[in-house]
């Protein structure tokens, strides 16, 4: 489809970094922009990604060693106004693939502090996005992330990102209407609003991938140097579902299960959004539209989920347990749930199965590193409903760290 | 109903003023909390209200002469944590009217700075306000100013707050679909998600007013003392369609109607203002509720507004002509627009009509302060649509005031 210039925000991270290397082997001319934050987040909640992460500087030059394929790294901030419209003066994108948020609702959910951060941090950053663009790029296509979660759980089929509505006898097509599990998700709902109303008064280009819960350890640019793996976490924080089970799969604790398992959620293969992100850089939005992909390929819910995990461990020698817990997070259980994920599929997105891939794509390297498994990380503290007149919830600057205050 | 402690956010403004006297003569006990920072913004833009307005101190002090009764004033931003925790606590009020945000559409969409400004100055203080209400007065009563151009003009009916929807055989209840103005609408449609969220996972109790554009510059307690007078503005940035009329009727120069005058939009008085938030802090939301009322009485095209006002100024003698300019903004013409208001009529209220208002409570008081009227800041400069590559776009900070920059 031709070389482009894409810039990644959020190169640092669990997806933007491998979607990087990816795009730079596809030929595509690659430049990340992160300021490490999260790499703060995770410090601050005491835990770390499975395998060790180099520096992106260095992991930018084992990849030119091994590939021969340069990548360019901005360091800063996308909340600093002055830094984000330099990148994009500077590098002036084709395509715009915008990972750079606070990306885990328990972190939105610990307490007003963290709320207000992530709300700020994404929104914000977002919107020196979209008024870079319109500054330096105004033609450029912006690729934002965001999430299945955003729609929540609602009785009615999901589709992608629009609804047509009949009312009283007349008719509409407007966005579709969400119902977002938490402060994080929520975030992401204003930022697609944001840009709605930006391609609709500017025409800007934007194409918003509601994401489903992303899995797997490694795609085939992370297994190439050691180095070059991607920060795979299984904490509750920054963890999802299918990498936690596997950890715990291969620690030999019991998956947990919060509440009775019934919740249903939408799963993709990391390699999987590797492809769907390529597929919306090799077809842009029109100028004007705000299109919307839902971006997953299969539903499972999370007992479902965790009997697949222990099937596939068992094949291996694990004996796995499965246990249900408190659930931390206001949730509907047997709720209704059908999303549509045609569009993608339809651009040529040839999805992997969990069932084939999950060996594989995850326990396998799980085993590899199960030196480094910390388990202290993993149980659920954060929730969602808060006793009320505590002081830690005045005081939310000052964290207090169960066992360690005095 | 039995008297009440009322917390008045935004207790300086045009509305947030006139309705702490109310509630305080109704024997209320109020409090009022404001960083007068849209004062701020109003020099900023070069402009004041019409009638002079005293400190708010000064305005509490004669209330207190005339009235007998007390008004308490905390001065601060709610983007602080720490003021808002200390005046909830302090306070412990029963219902919260929140009024203290960036009002003005045109000053979200100046440029990024403001845009952020009016997201994170409304986002963020409206988020305090919740985690404040949760850790001091859980099962108080937040009623939040929301605006009717959050819904835009989607071509169903408008109802309040929800909408039915059937789709591929199945049913559910969502918020309605919004498809807001502006930044600034934007900013509100925001925290809607935010509290409806808060309202399901924490129980909150709140009453979201979507309330129409707002007409009207006295209201009974206003005109006991000329130190009691409402902020009335009638530029571009922070005044409304018809005050702004008014004043343009008065001094003589044509209505500028904003392209072709078919938009239409939803309308009240200023003192129905009054009487739907003490309709709403009699009859308080359930704990779980995120209740929505539309705010309006009446319904006008801009071109029957400005027919209005010019037959109810040709009745005092007054020569009023109507004059179309290219619109600044971006918006629907010829548009369909059914919006809901049947929640406070059945509660209550009893619509003051404005032809019936129109001289007595606008063009009257705008005669008495003729003298005063600023035509420079009438016109409006701020564009929906931005030429791109301009400097000014990307350095926002520093603006470049027409006519006084070398």
């Amino acid at each position: 489809m031709g070389s482009k210039k894409v810039l990644i925000l959020g190169g640092d991270g669990y997806l933007g970094w491998p979607t990087a290397m990816y795009l730079s082997e596809q030929g595509h001319e690659v430049a990340v922009v992160d300021n490490f934050i999260k790499r703060q987040w995770q410090a601050e909640k005491g835990t770390e990604p499975l395998m060790p992460i180099s520096t992106l500087h260095e992991r930018i030059k084992v990849w030119k060693e091994v590939s021969g394929k340069s990548i360019e790294l901005f360091v800063g901030n996308l909340t600093n106004h002055r830094f984000v419209y330099s990148v994009f003066s500077k590098f002036q994108p084709d395509s715009i693939i915008h990972y750079a948020e606070q990306p885990s609702a328990p972190f939105s959910m610990i307490d007003r502090h963290h709320a207000v951060l992530t709300q700020t941090n994404n929104v914000v950053g977002t919107l020196n996005v979209m008024f870079a663009m319109q500054h330096s790029c105004p033609n450029a296509h912006l690729i934002k992330l965001g999430t299945m979660g955003e729609y929540g759980t609602p009785n009615i089929d999901i589709e992608e990102g629009y609804l047509d509505v009949e009312h009283n006898g007349r008719k509409d097509k407007v966005l579709f209407p969400k119902k977002p599990f938490s402060f994080y998700h929520l975030s992401k709902v204003h930022d697609s609003h944001n840009l709605y109303f930006a391609a609709q008064v500017w025409g800007m280009r934007v194409t918003d991938l509601n994401q489903g819960v992303v899995y797997g350890a490694d795609t085939d640019e992370t297994r190439r140097h050691e180095k070059l793996v991607t920060s795979f976490h299984y904490d509750e924080v920054f963890g999802t579902a299918l990498n936690r089970f596997c950890v715990q799969a291969v620690e030999g604790v019991p998956l947990t299960i919060y509440g009775d398992g019934t919740q249903t959620r939408s799963f993709l293969n990391i390699r999987d959004t590797l492809k769907c992100v390529e597929i919306a850089v090799d077809n842009p939005a029109d100028a004007g539209e705000f299109r919307v992909f839902n971006q997953f390929t299969e539903i499972f819910s999370m007992n479902e989920l965790a009997l697949h995990v222990q099937e596939a461990a068992k094949k291996h020698g694990y004996k796995v347990e499965i246990k249900a817990i408190k659930n931390p997070r206001v949730e509907k259980s047997n709720h209704y749930y059908k999303p549509t994920n045609s569009s993608l599929l339809s651009l040529g997105l040839d999805p992997i199965h969990l069932s084939d891939a999950l060996f594989d794509d995850v326990l396998a390297r799980v085993k590899e590193f199960k030196h480094r498994i910390n388990t202290d990380v993993i149980y659920p503290t954060v929730k969602w409903q808060h006793d009320t007149n505590k002081a830690d919830d005045s005081d939310s600057d000052l964290m207090v760290v169960e066992g360690t205050a005095a």
